[in-house]
């Protein structure tokens, strides 16, 4: 007999049908309910046994963590709490779990705990959830593009090129470790290595992305992307997934509007399809808060928050209005920034991003035309010569969620940027052709996976929103 | 106004109404018929120009490949092989394209040369048409999935582990190139390196997939996977993208079961919705092979062998039935196998995959139950002792597209599997670890996305599936 899952079966009819189900015991109770949970829903379903019937040996191998598959009937549950429940007829055990040695006790561990288990931390209730939305979001991401005339492009990881400048680069190679060939200037001689050059992990997919839209139109990435810094926050990753939109024809408002549409679309898709997830994982977030001094705590329970960024528009915000609000804020006029805001042309840093949308509006913010020299090569310049056409939508609690711009499609303009900044034009010609055959107006933005996932789950670090993360000192399994 | 795309205009009834577009020329004959493509399909929208009311200069910069915003009235075409064409009243050119120097002119180009300009080969019909079957494929894949209540999950890409002996690998370093850092006894210190130990490129996420299957049930993964394997061939690439599905309390059976209804689905899928893309395809495939002689020309058209493999039944066939098959063919007897087959154990080679499917059964064949010793550790041992729950699938002109397998759930068979091959219990303790608590029945299958496209797309070389390839000696753009 077909086995059905768990999901389906608690949104089944009880009629008294025979079911076959696998799953992992969750817990079992007074030797009579066992909670079983295949991962198909957050929701457990009770099944009944009547200890009677089964032997000694059989019961002492339902603990947490066993695998097991149940033959039973599905009838209307005599519980509170559940339409239905399983009255038991065999068990057949897969696996058992011993409860001396199995990590996942159904109590409270830490996250860090949990970070070291990470290959069954997705057996909590926690991680499976996370997981779940996680995967709902991709798919919304790519249901959402595709809906919308976009084409799923899948840029390349090795790159010969290091001219983007997003981030420092993790070298890929199959030179020997520790006597790699020489050139004869004492250099190591990369024409050796696989590629017959330096490669590295890509930082972005966007220079490519660009190649891709001049032809298709509309374009977008969603794959790893890796930084080598050395942050040990809770907001980065070594490796981590990146959204990458690139578009023909759309200037910057039309890029603020996609970028705006898109992230209230998949908010909108999670909140849809994934309540059960959310709603306990607000709950989560209500427990954790409590342990908090009153001033940490968020001003609105997870669910609200998605909502607001649902139902709101964006504040659109230019660089320069952004220096005069915290020119003139009081912890600026109080000193409490780390870095004061004396005069235009200063890099944001997080503390004033934060005070932007946390205290200031309260609400997404799209920041945009900021001075040229604190952003990339690629960006549109202005008329006005000194600002570019770019633009960050910054998030409450997670800081800049969206990094684009329209780009620099004037071939002249574009090669004085990369002289001023010493980026060879040999290392970019095929950027650089097009600019010379059939330029046009285009668009784009990064999206980081990771940090949209921290914010539709309300978790509070990044690691813990990614399967396996990698950080410095830290590639386990 | 806004601009629509030409996909939606060539579908839209021609009322005389006011439209603006944006795209490339693809063509302009007699100074008065522009072809124009935005990408968003194959067919171009044909623009008809009074070049009476249009100055020389702008008539001069309509050239092949430049990007033009055409202002028009959308009309009944008076040509044939079109409903509607575009009556243009104004242009404006976003950017020309000097037909002296723009590589892509309206001629047939060598796959070769086109290759050295894979920035800009996708604007030309074919690479254009094979880059949105390969999203739709994408999309249809997550779609599928997505349906069948699988979870999507994301390997990493950089990984500590070398256990899986799938292939070659490259490493990941940010130590200093030349004089890494070296321990007492002179070999290089990974104690220093990013992650604290030796880092390689993923060659694939089953391992890490099976864990998450162990808790959401059913997983899969879509993401790149690595080889630093010097193969110079038409059906190998350094950097490729896989999906790996993996699924707790699924046998081998019931893993065959979903590889066809998959690979069946997005067949299907992109027969309905990459019609347009695909006839052409079918087109371009047919003039090459008459290239050919006779004898190397495919038996079927393109979209026929598409039909064939959604509307037949794949053979499942043991590998003892075909070691038999083999050992008895015309070609075995007649001594033209470079590797005869003699006796059972033999690993298959491409030429008697070739044989069987192609001049044997002449249909996709899944094989499976191979000798333990020539598939890896992690494959479920039959109660014969000596054979696998391994299954392959081969298709006509591709070889292997599927490699798959129920796991090795029992923790003791596992062990002394890994102790025979010299795998370190230390290297894989996670991996165990899913074996003591709640181990149950699994499996998975990996399927290699380019080899997919390959085959749907009729192309003869995997490079040309691919956005940029990465191949020895080649990490262009």
């Amino acid at each position: 007999m077909q086995s059905t899952s768990i999901k389906a079966l608690l949104a089944a009819e009880p009629l008294s049908q025979e079911v076959v189900i696998n799953g992992w015991v969750k817990t079992f109770r007074s030797n009579r309910f066992i909670a079983l949970n295949d991962g198909s829903s957050l929701a457990n379903i009770q099944c009944v046994v009547d200890f009677e019937q089964f032997d000694e040996e059989t019961l002492k191998q339902i603990n947490t963590g066993a695998a097991l598959k149940i033959n039973g009937t599905l009838v209307e549950s005599q519980g509170r709490g559940q339409k239905v429940e399983i009255q038991v007829k065999d068990i057949f055990v897969h696996g058992g779990s011993n409860p001396e040695t199995y990590p996942i006790q159904p109590k409270k561990h830490s996250m860090e705990f949990l970070r070291e288990q990470a290959h069954l931390r997705v057996r909590t209730n926690t991680f499976s959830a996370v997981m779940r939305v996680r995967s709902a979001l991709s798919f919304s991401i790519h249901h959402y593009f595709y809906q919308n005339g976009f084409y799923y492009f899948h840029a390349p990881i090795i790159t010969g090129s290091d001219a983007e400048g997003a981030g420092e680069m993790f070298r890929v190679t199959t030179l020997d470790d520790k006597d790699p060939p020489l050139t004869e200037d004492g250099k190591v001689d990369y024409r050796e290595d696989f590629f017959g050059k330096e490669t590295n992990l890509t930082v972005s997919g966007q220079l490519e992305a660009e190649a891709y839209a001049m032809g298709l139109g509309k374009v977008y990435t969603f794959g790893p992307t890796f930084r080598a810094e050395n942050s040990n926050t809770s907001r980065h990753l070594a490796e981590f997934w990146m959204i990458e939109p690139e578009m023909a024809f759309y200037d910057l408002a039309d890029n603020m509007d996609l970028a705006e549409d898109f992230i209230k679309s998949v908010i909108t898709y999670i909140l849809e399809h994934c309540r059960e997830d959310l709603d306990f994982l607000e709950k989560r977030l209500l427990d954790e808060e409590k342990t908090k001094p009153q001033a940490e705590r968020s001003e609105m329970a997870l669910i609200e928050k998605l909502r607001f960024v649902v139902d709101n528009g964006f504040k659109r915000v230019t660089y320069t209005e952004a220096i005069d609000i915290l020119r003139n804020s009081k912890p600026n006029k109080k000193k409490k920034f780390k870095f004061p805001i004396d005069e235009w042309g200063a890099d944001l840093q997080s503390e004033h991003e934060r005070f932007l949308v946390e205290k200031h509006f309260k609400c997404p913010v799209i920041l945009f035309d900021y001075p040229a020299k604190i952003k990339a090569f690629y960006m549109r310049l202005n008329e006005d010569g000194k600002t570019v056409r770019a633009m960050d939508i910054l998030f409450p609690g997670i800081g800049e969620i969206v990094g684009g711009s329209q780009r620099e499609e004037r071939l002249d303009v574009l090669k004085s940027k990369m002289e001023a900044l010493g980026i060879p034009e040999e290392e970019l010609w095929w950027y650089l052709d097009l600019r010379k055959f059939g330029t046009a107006v285009h668009s784009g933005f990064g999206l980081g996976f990771e940090r949209l996932v921290l914010f539709a789950t309300g978790m509070g670090n990044i690691r813990d929103v990614i399967p396996f993360p990698r950080t410095p000192q830290n590639a386990e399994f």
